[in-house]
């Protein structure tokens, strides 16, 4: 069973889930934010199939939010390291983690996010506007953009804009 | 085929997916944030098989993040309409579509957020600490909770919280 592709769905969300909207995928994003690197890591803090974890690192690799790289201390390792589009989703998963921690856990969840250089806690993520005027979902509107780029063209000007 | 559950694993990232980490859930709730609510509509913007989207709609209905009531125009049309768990889920969905906009649209996607009194455009979500500090992904400490509910009693606390 082929699940259905988003990817001529004209809609960033749409877009985003293409490459990252599968639970696997955002865990083992997780495990690399907290600082796991290497294949065996991430199987053990995760008890995801091998087979499995191989499929969706290479995926990521390929979607460019991992990169491979030999690791300093052992050459013959290979890490697996976010690179600035996969440090890029640590506000997504904020988000979940926040929605998590209030819903599912009445704010009393397994973890602290704080400033690791003053120990100052987080604040929760919350949309404001230009002026710094907070948004409620209530306040917030969409509208189309007129000079939109197609998701093939913003993904070439990406590209180009990366490798600069 | 039975997919993992991630309910044992204490986590708020895990325990959020576990109510909406899945495609079809994010994009039903996008919908819901522009404003549909009846059956017919989601399945017309989405093009969703009708079973998929009635048993989508029954698990956030189960999950407390939609609730089904009578249209107020018609008493005999049911319509789906976010909770306030469910509109608490706009962060995630904004921060989705900023990424999406970013990396695969290079910033010029099909759609403008702004403030709908104003007209101001939107920020992007960033981490901040309570003293107003920004955080980067580097920046950001994970620590244990030494007190923590278990998502057990975390859903019962906040089912009395809720319902007071």
């Amino acid at each position: 069973m082929k699940r259905t592709t988003f990817q001529d769905m004209p809609c960033p969300v749409a877009q985003a889930l293409e490459h990252i909207g599968e639970w696997w995928t955002l865990l083992i994003l997780r495990e690399a934010f907290f600082g796991r690197r290497r294949f065996g890591e991430f199987q053990q803090e995760l008890g995801i199939a091998k087979n499995v974890l191989a499929s969706r690192l290479r995926k990521l690799v390929d979607h460019g939010i991992l990169r491979r790289e030999p690791s300093k201390s052992d050459g013959r390792e290979i890490e697996y390291r976010l690179t600035d589009k996969g440090r890029d989703l640590m506000p997504v998963l904020l988000a979940l983690a926040q929605w998590g921690e209030r819903w599912m856990y009445a704010g009393r969840g397994p973890w602290r996010f704080r400033n690791r250089h003053t120990g100052a806690e987080l604040r929760r993520l919350v949309p404001h506007d230009r002026e710094g005027v907070e948004l409620s979902a209530r306040d917030l509107e969409i509208v189309s953009r007129e000079d939109a780029l197609s998701p093939t063209e913003g993904r070439r000007a990406g590209v180009r804009k990366g490798s600069r």
